[in-house]
């Protein structure tokens, strides 16, 4: 299904003075989270994730409205990932739209099906791990600062039911990261309402197209959104708004624990170990000894990190060994291993703890290929 | 509904040893529970709160027989709620139940619908009230020290999802206390699943009363039990444990925050006021620029707790509002008022701030009527 009618783009594209009252402080909305929020620094070089929908097509719109006043230079790169017959028609479209707002763009094409069946994955996973390795390409190839997403309010509603299905652990619950350091993403619309985007769009008479894989029902993701998250909001209409005030806590507290544990690590580093497993970190016992539960519980899930664990779907079997393993060293039991998810193991000796990867886990043999997509600059 | 049939009990109740395999593991894991988790210290006395439903069925017969093992008098107080036709015959199961089990018993009858109107609130909400108001009082006229809920690992999943569609904040989403210290109230069930209790119960032929209000959709606990749990179990069968998991989490946060703000509190105590508006507390300057402001946070739930605020459905009005008083706090700000949920306010002023019920809330006027009950010994 595709929104588009008649002619792509309206005559003339909006400045921010000619938007309306509702649209201009929508869009200084979203310029003041780029601001406080996200810290944004003036000449920042940012690469927009562009897929033809309504969230990024406002993007597009929302960042060139802004891109002067921040200074920001803009590029783009739409993925097309080969899985629908129309994904082409909507590579062209992004570029369209992207030649109108004066935004440089790519379109990369990935046969997405094939890596799933590569990598042995299910669409969603090959299609996210696709994106994102093709865009921190990109912004490496283009010397950019941050790879842009058009992920908005609606999307972190998702997202947190989705984390807490899975069984994530606090603050990891209060959803994705607005700004995220390690893999250099910034999210400037995920406080914002998604039908304040389309009303704008509608408004400028900017067409988008609607992906018919967001309506299918196979997927975890979609089967939330369209059937769990509107049973909630009918308990409360503004549940959106709370799980931004939920996030906004989950960010603070992240920031909490990692100066917290910055400190703690300062005073008893961690030791960086070799065996012929592979690298491993060892958290010594007075590094423990000095921490409350709750500080450990989130040192030990840095130290998986720093380890190159990424925390997915494992969520929960991670939280309850991590809890098992801490009791443990309550107890002061001695030579005690936990297998955790993603291929890592722990092991307890008088009273300190060494994370490594497991040689007993098939997932620390078999990694999926890396990505080697085709290019395309038409 | 009602799922007795035939003579109410069996010949003769199954004592700890008669226990099969699993039964016997089950009744030892919530013996450990009540060890561990809840320190229940030998010799405690305990009010059971029976409804003559399978969860404080089986509370009724597990406790019986970890009563001699964890040396434990008990007593148990039925509360009629007067809202249903069969809910005095519910009582007279429950009185039956007892003297089997040789548990001392009181039925205590209040109509609950008559407290929602001239209270002004739900009947859920009345009906909660009028519960713990009894049994509080119960205990103590009993001289006991806990009052003991039936609560299970469904309900704790229940409780979550309530508190994420209300609002609430971390580590309140964690849901309901395991022991709640101030309410004297604890659930040796929480961790338990309810299929395991009801298993017991079949396998013994004990039987139970089923509360047809229980499928009541106009109660919004009953429509997330019975339409919105069942899709995200859906989505992990294992959803249950890893709810237990994310509360144990917030126990741990719980106990981390507590003890943070009691050493920051020894440092730089909160100041009691008086005004014509009745007790106020102020928090001192020096108290929070030393902390963090995820520890602010909870001093600002802290402080609205000592005054007698209780959390309820506006969690997120609250988080929000305390969001926007630490922002503005950070910002220097002087001479703001900010007013809360729950008839609070609180007064920024050259860097400190007071908290105290507020004179412009029609909350801090109406206030429910003390619960005077009818009782009966019958």
């Amino acid at each position: 299904m595709c929104a588009e009618t008649g002619a792509p783009f309206p005559p003339s594209l909006p400045t921010l003075q000619q938007l309306n009252p509702a649209h201009a402080r929508l869009c200084l909305g979203v310029e003041r989270f780029c601001r406080q929020e996200l810290a944004l620094a003036p000449g920042s070089r940012l690469v927009l994730a562009l897929s033809g929908g309504a969230d990024s097509t406002a993007l597009a719109l929302l960042m060139h409205l802004l891109a002067p006043r921040l200074k920001l230079p803009l590029f783009a790169l739409c993925v097309d990932h080969q899985l629908r017959p129309e994904s082409a028609e909507d590579a062209r479209h992004v570029e369209a739209l992207c030649r109108r707002l004066g935004i440089p763009c790519r379109v990369r094409r990935q046969d997405v099906a094939a890596c799933a069946k590569a990598w042995g994955c299910g669409l969603e996973d090959a299609g996210r791990r696709v994106r994102y390795a093709l865009l921190e390409e990109e912004r490496q190839a283009g010397n950019a600062d941050w790879i842009v997403l058009g992920h908005h309010a609606g999307d972190l509603a998702e997202d947190v039911l989705l984390r807490l299905t899975r069984g994530a652990g606090w603050p990891g619950l209060a959803g994705m990261a607005a700004k995220d350091e390690r893999r250099r993403v910034l999210r400037p619309l995920l406080f914002t309402d998604p039908e304040a985007l389309r009303g704008l769009l509608r408004t400028r008479g900017i067409v988008w197209r609607e992906d018919a894989s967001n309506q299918d029902r196979t997927f975890r993701r979609n089967r939330l959104r369209l059937e769990v998250l509107p049973l909630l909001r009918r308990e409360n209409p503004a549940l959106d708004r709370s799980i931004v005030t939920l996030h906004q806590l989950g960010e603070m507290d992240g920031d909490f624990w990692e100066k917290l544990l910055d400190a703690a690590l300062g005073a008893h580093p961690w030791q960086e170990v070799e065996s012929d497993d592979g690298p491993g970190l060892l958290l010594p016992r007075a590094l423990l000894a000095a921490l409350h539960p709750a500080a450990r519980l989130r040192l030990y899930v840095r130290a998986l990190r720093a380890l190159g664990e990424t925390s997915g779907a494992q969520g929960q079997a991670r939280g309850a060994t991590l809890l098992a393993l801490d009791e443990a060293l309550g107890q002061g039991r001695g030579n005690t291993r936990f297998q955790l998810p993603g291929g890592m193991e722990a092991t307890l000796r008088r009273g300190s703890i060494t994370f490594k990867k497991s040689i007993h886990s098939p997932r620390s043999r078999a990694r999926p290929a890396p990505v080697t997509p085709s290019t395309s600059k038409p």
